[in-house]
């Protein structure tokens, strides 16, 4: 019988996802990779996604659910009548970036997978960043929906957020020093072919990085916007 | 301001949550009901809940979750290399019909659809003949859910599963008082045109319709099989 654990993590293909992967593996651990696709804006992330397991060896899975904007009205991810707004990411304005209940549904799904492959851990990589924002990314819905996870199966799986106490800064130093091909990993809330650097997520990727000390080979098609919005930077 | 209360209805088009529509709208309810089609064997069921709904003039909303497969060994409603068993739902041969963690994606689905619609309630039918079957039918594991439910938004609908004290037959009881047009209703796992009549669910409606003494209009290739296996069958 082999030690090694199994672990499914939702994976984006974003900075902070991708460095959960590689930190995971760091701990031993054998690493299933989750995407889904619920009719956000643009696929970039997701062809992305796939890339950086390919290129990292992690296995990939990806479901579609697509449909999810039919009942979802109001939100910028995933309403395309809606612009997406620029600025700084805890700023107001962003709350129209909530996709509601988002959390609950991807992890009942990477649940779904664990007990299908036996795993013992769903890992997903919220942080201390996140919690304001997002009603479903707070360590109090976290572990009441962690309570529900043990009750759903006979084996299920145990709920794990290993950054959960850490900045999108130390999410960031952590990805230096286990190597992540952040050049990769994609954030941008637009699509586009480069990151727009206007965006909440944008802001928050640069901001950390910036704080972290990490070389950023991201390709920005702004980068000067950041720093007039950034109380953070330090000319 | 209205008074009417809005309500999710997590819909199959079988004979528990059509009755639950029905319910709750006698109760003065604003019923939306939400299929989802998540790879089972046959959309045969799916085909039948638009149907209900249609004549029955229930708003409905279908989801398309058919990639779950991809991620789902070993579940006879999903994967069609496995045969559906035949005989007792209660018997030990139908723990291949479980599809892992389904009610909580389901939930979470319905959850996100009500708080778009800034709906008061999430609706389901599970009923006391779930309980043993499906870890994620037992009570405990609802209250957890609701519990995680009430904390992933900052105005999140409650979770209310109206027949989880009542048995099968006691749901086809109500179903008559109410007038719930049950020959729509469709229940059997092997999709056929007709119902089998031989398959763990065939076998739980034909029993609670003969305990509960309503006129059973379903049409089953074989109305024998039941007797053989249960254990309420007054000939």
């Amino acid at each position: 019988m082999s030690i090694e654990k199994r672990v499914v993590v939702l994976f984006s293909g974003g900075l902070d996802s991708t460095t959960l992967l590689y930190h995971l593996r760091s701990m031993g651990m054998n690493v299933y990779a989750l995407g889904v696709w619920y009719g956000q804006r643009h696929s970039r992330e997701l062809a992305q996604a796939e890339l950086i397991c390919k290129n990292g060896g992690f296995d990939f899975n990806c479901l579609n659910l697509s449909t999810l904007p039919r009942i979802m009205k109001g939100s910028s991810q995933t309403d395309p009548t809606i612009p997406v707004p620029e600025g700084h990411y805890a700023s107001d304005n962003m709350a129209i970036t909530v996709v509601p209940n988002r959390n609950m549904i991807l992890l009942s799904l990477a649940t779904a997978y664990a007990i299908s492959l036996k795993a013992d851990v769903v890992a997903y990589a919220a942080h201390l960043g996140d919690h304001d924002q997002y009603p479903d990314c707070r360590q109090v819905f976290i572990d009441a929906l962690a309570g529900a996870i043990r009750l759903c199966d006979d084996h299920p799986p145990t709920l794990s957020a290993p950054f959960s106490g850490l900045s999108k800064a130390q999410i960031a130093q952590r990805a230096g020093i286990l190597s992540v091909p952040v050049h990769l990993t994609y954030s941008c809330y637009n699509g586009g072919e480069v990151h727009c650097g206007r965006c909440g997520t944008c802001i928050e990727r640069i901001e950390a990085m910036h704080i972290a000390g990490v070389v950023d080979q991201t390709e920005y098609t702004d980068t000067e916007f950041w720093k007039t919005v950034s109380k953070v930077y330090r000319g």
